[in-house]
């Protein structure tokens, strides 16, 4: 494995993770699902709020890290979710993930404390890359404030651009604000910071403003459409195609987003075994599941390939 | 080691956790604390918020309280914060603290995902219970949603202790609303659920209404005068003495309370080793701890005996 010198871009899934009935990992099925996800165009973001990251302990994460390169999934196209809470976890992980070759990491900051200062926060990130001292490692900032409740701010941004430039290298933005897509955008992009949309939604708009793509839970389900527009952003049936790919992401956003992309992976999978998440979360009801698909179908959307997968 | 058949009771302190000037753990000073604080009175609530113990690996986790118990420190005594995002590592660390004899566990809810449901939160502690398998457990819950953002309710609760009596056993109500807390004593203290306050300015009006004690930040630098009060809370000084409990808090709470706190141990303990809190938590600046010190002393009051501990 060599390191990559161009940056990942582009569409990237923040992978589900399928559990077994016991409800450990099941990586075989997770081997499955990033194959498939590779072969419609959208790169992997394993472990993030969509990937249940979360609820998975950090050696179950490296494990299924190790599972995922062992069957040939390529490390270039991967961007793991890597932040903790806990120094030692995050710096573990992110050591592992860059030594194996990926792309870059996706960082939460430790979202235990709330209200915590930006020099608290700059500290976080300083040590996790002074401690995993590899010059390969590649930092994606995670802003996902209305989960972690902790905003990754434009100061913030900006003094870790200076003291560790080109080791923090973007951002996806969770935050559902398109003004502070916007801002990032405007702030940083020029200086070669690669800002990613958390949603789908705001692909088109952040590409024509400099975005690097979009890692979105959608492209779980949705992948080839998203990665065309991504693909196809200056051609003239741009706004249609992303009008289309709202319409989607519109359905799945009026059930709890994880379980209905399992539920939909279940059901155009034809595997049950895909349904299972983890506490807190709660898998659809089998009511849920019926409406979900009836809307999708409806809309003519189905998720072409997915059964040979 | 004996399961308990008492259960803990009184004040107990979430036990600050001090750091290595690599911020690795410093077992030796922790030992040394926690023997101070069970020597004024208190008991210890090791890997609560006030012990960054969301900033602990599992793995430290365990070492500490091994060394904890290799030290002579009593488990019966302890009541560890085990609640984590991720349902292997509640268990790994609630079994552990089970087998070791431990009086309970204070468990945080997963608190990465917001707006969760109760059944999502049953369904966590049900788990943590089924899989610990350890007719020792006893749970304590952990309601601090200014910080977790993840409330325990009375409904939850009430399902929790309908399921497993004799298990789920009580609750810390950091919520910092005294109508939260009545609503806890009022429903369930008398089947037998003890309910702790999360600070001492709760605990003259919390145990006139039923509580079981508190668990307060404070407790690390005030226990003597803090135990002193619940054991003495019937007689005729009660509400002069919560009067002066409350002074002493209040000038805790005009600072970072963790960092407040280790400033403290540093300067009336002579050991400036304790000042360093793990990132995202920032030690007090030397103009900040000197305000602090002076405020304290102009109130008289002094940690005595810290020094010989």
């Amino acid at each position: 494995m060599s390191a990559t010198t161009e940056r990942i871009a582009g569409v990237l899934a923040p992978v589900v993770t399928p559990f077994k009935p016991d409800l450990s990992p099941d990586p075989e099925r997770l081997v499955r699902h990033t194959r498939w996800l590779l072969s419609q165009g959208v790169g992997l973001a394993v472990f993030g709020t969509t990937s249940e990251g979360n609820s998975l302990a950090v050696e179950e994460k490296i494990e299924l890290l190790n599972r995922l390169l062992d069957a040939g999934i390529d490390p270039a196209r991967m961007m793991p979710g890597t932040g903790s809470c806990a120094l030692p976890d995050a710096v573990r992980l992110t050591a592992h993930a860059t030594g194996l070759g990926c792309a870059g990491v996706l960082m939460l900051p430790p979202f235990y404390y709330k209200g915590v200062s930006d020099e608290g926060l700059f500290r976080s990130f300083a040590d996790v890359i002074e401690r995993v001292g590899d010059t390969r490692l590649r930092i994606y900032l995670y802003n996902i404030p209305p989960v972690s409740q902790v905003p990754i701010t434009l100061p913030l941004i900006e003094r870790l651009l200076k003291v560790y430039p080109g080791v923090v290298v973007g951002a996806k933005d969770s935050s559902g604000d398109w003004d502070n897509t916007c801002a990032y955008l405007d702030n940083f992009a020029e200086q070669g910071f690669d800002v990613f949309p958390g949603s789908e939604t705001f692909l088109l708009q952040g590409l024509r403003r400099g975005a690097a793509g979009c890692i979105s839970a959608t492209a779980n389900v949705n992948p080839r459409a998203i990665a065309r527009l991504f693909a196809t952003w200056q051609a003239p049936d741009a706004d249609a195609q992303q009008l289309q790919l709202n319409q989607v992401r519109d359905i799945f956003a009026r059930y709890p987003m994880i379980p209905a992309l399992k539920a939909a992976i279940t059901h155009y999978g034809d595997d049950a075994s895909w349904a299972a998440v983890r506490p807190p979360l709660l898998a659809l009801t089998d009511e849920q599941r019926v409406l979900l698909v009836n809307e999708l179908e409806t809309a003519g959307f189905a998720i072409a390939g997915l059964r040979a997968a």
